[in-house]
């Protein structure tokens, strides 16, 4: 079986360019392929496409376009925004705050940001993974200069109340920065009515392509640079401008967003029978917040079996799902978002996520309703643990692959 | 006039994507767009295809696949490089060594590690643009940990001798990195033969996409990330692959190398036409060697005008060139290259870049010898400068566009 014969329930994870957003890009691989800082026509050509792009960005979070900066990706923009604001801030104050449920791009940017001498709190959450207000304004200090929570969590899908968090960083004057990945063209995005100073987004997350990002940075945010160049991107991104990709992604937020409304709708719709059928599953669990929770994101877990072998038998069957975040589906750490929720680590493991685009189908979902009871049946036949009474703790030393900075 | 109606001189600052790369790209936008980390056949089939592309990567520099990072592009990569180094490997020595007239993207990094206290040696080079190796000898310390020298300059496209310098690194101690940017498909590489320890190269400079790069790392050399996130690319550059692009990269550099022997003689052969072409108009001057040189870089000076009215003019009558590097060409400063090769301020603005690829064609070359005199002619009809005594000194003192850090 060729991938694209198998459904793909794993758009968390990525998700196909838009045939739409690809002939947009096309003639700027092949034809338009100026260098945007070339004083001839080419590169005012190629500038003009970067500009157009700059402001579809803009429009889809409500922001001026010349507070969007474009990036290589999503962990690129985190690391701008919170390394760049931490390191040209340092004299205002030298802690940060953020939640224990977010993407490793701010969790490992904050474990190093700790070891450069800033302090750091992580938030606990709620069992449904709320991060709360009344918990954020018991952390903030006079130091605290910077809070970042995202919008809605990767794995679990439950939505945060930014509004109310940005209102509480800013009651203390701290700034306030969203890892909004997850979220463009799944929910109604606005950083004035929000109150958001900073804001990640990866254009290959709304069917846009692989390798380019922005991150928005309100005006008068002072950042620091990850790197130095040529004076691309005001300075605090240089680099040879992706025209392409930046196309992509312009095209990719434009479509996300005048769709959204009927996509999120029926998104919604096959989640809830997706949702439904698999926690008819005799024990099953949901993960995250069954209402706050992303139109896109079921993630549910099944006691006495493996998610890593959920997810190789259903590819077999014909479905790719995950068991949690991509970048840590090598790893066989528990995930740190389901210890966060404070489910004990032996009953983590059997963690099945399945996540929606526009381009699903409410017949997918039937298709892998009538497969998903028989696999993890199959399954719970071969485990070894058939009750948690049967279960002995054999904690796995082994180092996560996400801290392993060299071979 | 349509930006593809113009003969594209310029293939310094970008190139056209090859038809063949797009092929190989096009599928893993649209179909086979999982991402690499994921479990399923979607993920599998995106890691293969970037495995394919690290061993293109690796052939054609003579290293181990293993030893290849895929970066966003080449200031990614040369950041990655010296910041990377320099912080992973600050106990060993303090001191760094580069030449004055690398790319910004070396330069503007020394700079940053000189206010992290580090000490930057810049050193000079020959009225040619020459570094030689005994002012490289004479400047290592036993605190120098890392000598930066780009194997063939942008703006002039000298070579330099890198496999001479390699070696006087190593005799104090050093490693050696070179930003390859300019010579992946222009000259043979070989990091074994040349002793090269980090080489940083980028994919759209050889008709590959904008916005993805590598640097390859020489086993056991360490490196901080810049950015922190998922474990990609052994933790070194962590973030969602960019598959496409990276695919684009290994076909780009496979078709690149395997064609170089023919292509560099094509392009050798119409440079020297419009070389010979461009000086024969009087007052005029070639800058860098004329023999150690890039086999598609002309770079001309004339004097009593200025080089951007010529790029402009030039771009009217049909023919897209620069007059330096495009990532400095909104900058009014004089070249940092041209400065260091001892020409003085008011003589380096008239200068002229052409640079090929292996689209370029004798018949291109014609046209353009046909029409530039009478344009240089006709600019210095209007200048008010007809000679150097007319010529008052009037330093621009604006401050260079790529050191804005903000607006």
């Amino acid at each position: 079986m060729k991938p694209e014969q198998v459904v793909y329930f794993d758009n968390s994870a990525t998700t196909a360019v838009d045939p739409d957003v690809m002939t947009e890009m096309t003639p700027y691989f092949l034809q338009r392929y100026g260098n945007a800082s070339s004083l001839h026509r080419y590169g005012m050509d190629a500038y003009e496409a970067m500009e157009h792009s700059r402001e579809n960005v803009a429009k889809a979070l409500g922001s001026s376009p010349k507070e969007i900066l474009f990036t290589s990706g999503g962990t690129e923009s985190d690391n701008l925004a919170l390394q760049g604001f931490a390191f040209a801030n340092r004299k205002k104050g030298g802690h940060i705050i953020t939640s224990a449920i977010e993407h490793h791009a701010i969790l490992h940017t904050c474990e190093f940001l700790e070891k450069e001498g800033f302090s750091v709190t992580y938030l606990p959450v709620g069992p449904e993974g709320i991060v709360s207000p009344d918990s954020l304004r018991n952390a903030m200090t006079d130091e605290t200069i910077l809070v970042s929570i995202m919008m809605a969590n990767n794995e679990i899908g439950t939505i945060q109340p930014i509004r109310e968090l940005a209102a509480v960083a800013h009651e203390k004057g701290a700034l306030f920065h969203t890892d909004a990945v997850q979220s463009v063209g799944k929910m109604p995005i606005d950083v004035v009515r929000d109150g958001v100073d900073m804001l990640s987004l990866a254009a290959h997350k709304f069917h846009g392509p692989k390798g380019v990002g922005a991150l928005y940075v309100k005006k008068g945010v002072q950042l620091r640079p990850l790197t130095y160049g040529g004076g691309h991107e005001r300075g605090l991104r240089p680099s040879t401008e992706n025209i392409p990709g930046i196309v992509g992604l312009g095209k990719a937020i434009e479509l996300a967003i005048s769709r959204m409304e009927n996509d999120t709708a029926r998104m919604r719709s096959i989640r809830d029978k997706l949702m439904n059928g698999a926690l008819d599953i005799p024990d099953s669990f949901l993960n995250g917040h069954r209402e706050k929770r992303l139109c896109n994101n079921v993630h549910v877990r099944y006691d006495f079996i493996e998610g890593e072998s959920l997810v190789m038998h259903l590819d077999m069957a014909g479905f790719a799902t995950s068991t949690g975040s991509a970048c840590s589906s090598k790893s066989l750490e528990p995930s740190h978002v389901l210890t966060a929720l404070g489910i004990r680590k032996e009953r983590t493991h059997g963690s099945l996520r399945i996540t929606l685009s526009r381009l699903n189908t409410q017949e997918e979902a039937d298709r892998f309703l009538q497969v998903l009871p028989a696999v993890v049946g199959k399954l719970r036949e071969m485990s070894p643990i058939k009750s948690w009474d049967d279960y002995e703790i054999t904690g796995n030393e082994e180092e996560e692959e996400c801290h392993t900075a060299n071979e």
